[in-house]
């Protein structure tokens, strides 16, 4: 029987707040099984940005990263919530381990073509280090993954990280029986957004397909659906939506 | 027989200039056998800091840690630093892995407790995760060990990477023949510091305390040389102190 793998992928606001993370990883450790941490942090980078006089621009919700951008989120990413995440699950008993995609040639990626818009220094996924995340898996540590990658050329890159963990999920879908949650600010995907009652609780690529089409589904949500369905697609057995206070209630929009 | 580790602690100055870094990684390739590399990073995170309106504060060489200083040095060295570290090694094909002592619980340290001074948030070691440094070595991965710790309880600790790399060396000195080489910025200890040919090509414990004594050695020598014979008393077979461009050609001073 193959292994049971959750990767829950959580974003900004709630790992950059001290009480939220602890609230949050406090949930995220009764989920049984190996786990894999997939974290954002977002609004710490437009923080420092901030503080340091560079300017955040932003392109249909991606960052536009110059190489000043690049240090920045490699600081905030890498450094300040990756390693505060790290000694939080230590404290908790649960030997974790911080990574980027450069840290064991984990996630490979290529620098984003130049078309209509040149996003800079991001890098969309190769391929990721499946082995060498089994291996630790099979060692008992949790692996905590921020959200920057490398080209194999020196060069790292910042790559968005609900990609990165659909791409994780897909990678290890082979080996592992793997659940995907993407945890964000609501209750799951809405009939009405303004609505935290009208939780669609599953949508197949039809159903999701004809709500797209009728604009009950729009805006960010688009690309997070894509990267669930492709999940799918690839032999991830479950992804769930949710919010991050539901990562172990089974609460939340299933894509089958 | 036991197997060959040679542990490099390299300053900031050094690794935190791309071209510099490319010819240290070059020359640090080539030492055969297990590597680790414990790397510094003080005058990116003094720089960021005077840019962020942080006052750097030192005492005796040392830096005086606050929360928002913390913060500052785990952006720098867990982040900017250690992930290009670990981005050129994955360039050169070397399966490097960038870690803070809160990673894999590598290192635990605890507060320095304040008498005279404050330093802060500042660790000092308490322990080294051999195990678990030996594991990643046989499978062939390099560590690349930035000077961040963690205290068990949730707090990273900012720690002195000349410490971190003798406590490395000493922990892991029971299962292999561990070398420990400090590169810094002249060729070794030298008899008159002005004088690059005045390098004193071996020391040893008696001779070290007669040149205390007599003047020749004083300053930031003197941490780094406690460090030294505090190693070798351990168990360590072999410190040299060096500069980074000597790294590889057996040159600088032998503490033994």
């Amino acid at each position: 029987m193959q292994q049971q793998l959750t990767i829950v992928k959580v974003g900004g606001k709630l790992v950059e707040d001290p009480d939220s993370l602890a609230a949050f990883l406090k949930d995220f450790a009764l989920i049984a099984g190996n786990k894999i941490l997939v974290h954002g942090g977002g609004r710490s980078a437009t923080a420092l940005a901030e503080k340091l006089g560079i300017e955040t621009k932003m392109t249909e919700g991606r960052r536009i990263t110059d190489a000043e951008m690049l240090k920045v989120v490699t600081m905030v990413y890498a450094g300040l919530v990756n390693k505060n995440i790290v000694a939080q699950l230590q404290k908790m008993g649960i030997d974790a381990i911080g990574l980027t995609g450069a840290d064991m040639n984990l996630i490979l990626s290529e620098k984003r073509p130049v078309k209509e818009i040149d996003y800079g220094f991001v890098g969309d996924v190769k391929s990721v280090n499946a082995p060498a995340l089994l291996e630790l898996l099979n060692q008992d540590y949790l692996p905590v993954i921020a959200p920057i990658t490398h080209d194999g050329n020196g060069n790292l890159l910042n790559t968005n990280a609900d990609t990165i963990a659909a791409e994780t999920a897909k990678s290890l879908s082979f080996d592992c029986n793997v659940r995907l949650i993407y945890c964000f600010e609501k209750s799951g995907v809405l009939m009405n957004e303004a609505d935290e009652n009208s939780l669609i609780s599953t949508l197949d690529l039809e159903l999701y397909r004809q709500y797209k089409n009728d604009g009950i589904i729009q805006g960010g949500m688009i690309p997070k659906l894509d990267n669930a369905f492709q999940a799918i697609a690839a032999g991830v057995k479950e992804v769930i939506i949710t919010q991050a206070s539901d990562v172990n209630t089974g609460k939340g929009t299933y894509i089958r």
